[in-house]
């Protein structure tokens, strides 16, 4: 899958979660990873999550890491679900090799007990998404900022590219593994 | 999901592997995590990675933690393959939450650069099943009985727990996302 | 799966299929059941079977029984047709349980030659969704009104159980058949 | 899909669960359903469902009125199930048509509180087939001849129409529903 | 599934891509490909082809035979995207028989270097859909009138009736094939 | 996909077909299409095609181009079949671009009426597979040596490349398309 890191700022009003914004942004048709830096303000008629809609919460951040992932391979719920899981995994496994002693609650990453993420998935009929950003600056939450971290591009990089090597790592496993039997006793 | 910690050793040969398992030997027909101590001594004929039996690798431990995972929801390699991801993502949190520098690489877990765990996936026509397995003895590769853990069999529980309560969140996850339109220009 | 009867009126007119419904309105993220009672008036732009939005057919009662049913474990027309008959089948045998001679056609009942029920089940991105209706009055149509049910709440509450108890049966099953080989001549 | 009512006994030995028998025996490409006449006999090696395989349970019976439905259309234990659960609730259906106030719990059938039909649902890689059997005679369990029908081709006849007739009753229904939108508040 | 030849015009504006068109025209419940000739003018909002949409491109043409094929047994775009092709080779294929040295690039079709014709296809959740178009006349592009040829409903007829027979043909084929092994070393 | 042109003979026996050969043989773990020369030999126990089985024809050539594609992204029969004839309609038209009048029925392909090839296509809980095979020299049938076909590897060469060709594009175009929504009245 392709990992892009995005020059200049793009803010994410939660237009970039619908289907083949790789494509129409990019021109991206490969599964991809979209790593950029901005702002997050997501309108009510954008959000994906009811709980928030319902909550009329409103998220917004004035500068985040962002991740769009985009995958063709299955529109299936509960791969979008654990893929987001294993990109929140990774992007706390990225901080804790830094030397950061980061907590990971399902989707969320916490440092001191303090919210530094958020996250969301869903699946239209052409492709499973999943958007994860990371606070750079954020009032009232844990930041990258506040916890010092000098280089957030680098960051922003380091989780985009761990997360494309580990879907390909994935789909190489996949391809050598037989399939099973059932246990008779 | 169920997470059952039995009691008394089970030795690990590759057929707990089978679909079904847990139902013929617990009678669980839920969604279920085993976790079970003992060795482990696979044959070629019970190997599903083929690499492994194409090299003939002999894998082999005198002692142990396995989990046995079964999810009945989808027979696909992609959900099986991203969920051992993360099982595997949670057993490297759980042994970093003990103050382990543990390093993740796909389905491994190194400390000091040695590797301290085995993994396989794969599925059937009815579910999919991933064996996990850490060394708590081996000659020749890292294991919790030189890294100093005390209690590896609150180690399985936490694990065995965590992985259960990971996937039960996706699932209330899941059920409350709405399916995405496509970004237009 | 869970079935819930409840409180109170609900006037059904054709937005509780979506899905979805049954999280925004109660909180529920589990598969269920929704039973309540109410009007039923469907207005052409939320009409899912085409044949009646396309010969503008008025689907209208001052009073019924509704049962709206998710299932978020396969997005499939086939998983949802064959259930929204199975619901059919058990709405029909708990009335013939009461001593009623019930006819059932597809996902129709019908009693002295009269329908006295209207369905429909389809399916978005995220669930599968099946209404079922049975009129309590009904001018020009059976109603339980007519047939003499004294206790609509209970016939209700009955169906909800028995639908959700036959769910669970089913994945218990599901769960401790082995998958089939070919039959070799 | 294809209803086949064979001339002549066949004898049920469990190698008719197997996917492609109704190609092999008698040429059928379609779905199907095939309704046949013999006795019943599975050995270990051929059951399907593993709780009887643990409890060594023998199947037996003299003679049976047998359906065998294959359907290719979604090879999914979900879809094989609920259509299981369909053919039971049918020949329920059909024998109340005739008086008999027959209880259904699940896919088995009772009669004055004795159980009267076994049956099994699996699928392989590619089709879901169902077994469905019901006593003429069988000593220790009820049967059609202890209940008195006189005409158990004819009832035979009558079952396997009835569920070729719905399954393509719900093919219709299928193609005539537009998809979902959410549920939104 | 059915091959419908259209009487009369009608005019392709992208809304019969659109899932069950051919039911709501035509009340069609089978799988099917419907054929027709008129023009074609597709405004930018019936657009499926992102790329077209981005470019702005302008779909037209005077006069064209159109294909509309619907398929319900999977909704799929790999599926879909097999079947398109199949299309442009069948209908390659029928203006080879008749002489043409046609060539075929991807879902195009081309005589003496000209582009003769245009598809889509894609999925809802409840069919995946196909639209193949050759001109009648069109000028800029080749078109069967420059080509000579005489008898384009003749032409229309026989590749829809190919196209059905092709579908047909492989439905028999897949139910009398065995599901595969692993091969073992 | 990956296109792979094996040197040197191999003899085909049927078990080529099984999943992940390539990975065996060639430790190649993309989709791929694998090209090589050889007899063909097929014992009953290897056959897939239940037809051939049941009829215990013989298929045996003593040279052969063969052509063995797996898929790993969608486990279907229905696709497994289209990507069959799409490949059968490839070989035919790379033998017409050479000036060839051949015929296709299905997946086989036909000059001066006479039959020049095989295939079969299937599926296990991995993969989905075909198998192509066209005679060099085969008495009783047609064969690329009775056409005078003088470069028998480059024709097996320019069709494994233009079919993986095929693939790469088709999964590009379905990167680029919207879902559809229903034909509305």
């Amino acid at each position: 899958m392709r990992c892009l890191v995005a020059d200049g700022r793009i803010d994410y009003d939660g237009s970039q979660i619908g289907s083949l914004w790789a494509y129409a942004r990019f021109g991206i048709q490969e599964d991809s990873i979209v790593c950029f830096r901005g702002s997050c303000n997501i309108p009510l008629e954008h959000m994906v999550d009811l709980e928030d809609k319902i909550n009329r919460e409103h998220i917004e951040s004035p500068d985040m890491l962002h991740f769009i992932v985009e995958h063709f391979d299955e529109p299936s719920l509960r791969v979008a679900y654990a893929r987001q899981r294993l990109l929140a995994c990774i992007a706390g496994e990225t901080l804790k090799d830094m030397g950061f002693l980061i907590n990971r609650s399902g989707d969320d990453l916490f440092f001191k007990g303090q919210k530094l993420s958020i996250s969301i998935a869903s699946t239209s009929a052409v492709s499973c998404k999943i958007h994860f950003g990371m606070n750079v600056e954020c009032e009232g939450y844990m930041s990258l900022g506040k916890m010092g971290v000098k280089d957030p591009y680098g960051v922003m990089k380091r989780i985009g590219e761990r997360y494309a090597a580990e879907y390909d790592d994935m789909g190489r496993d996949m391809r050598k593994s037989r399939p099973l039997e059932v246990f008779v006793q």
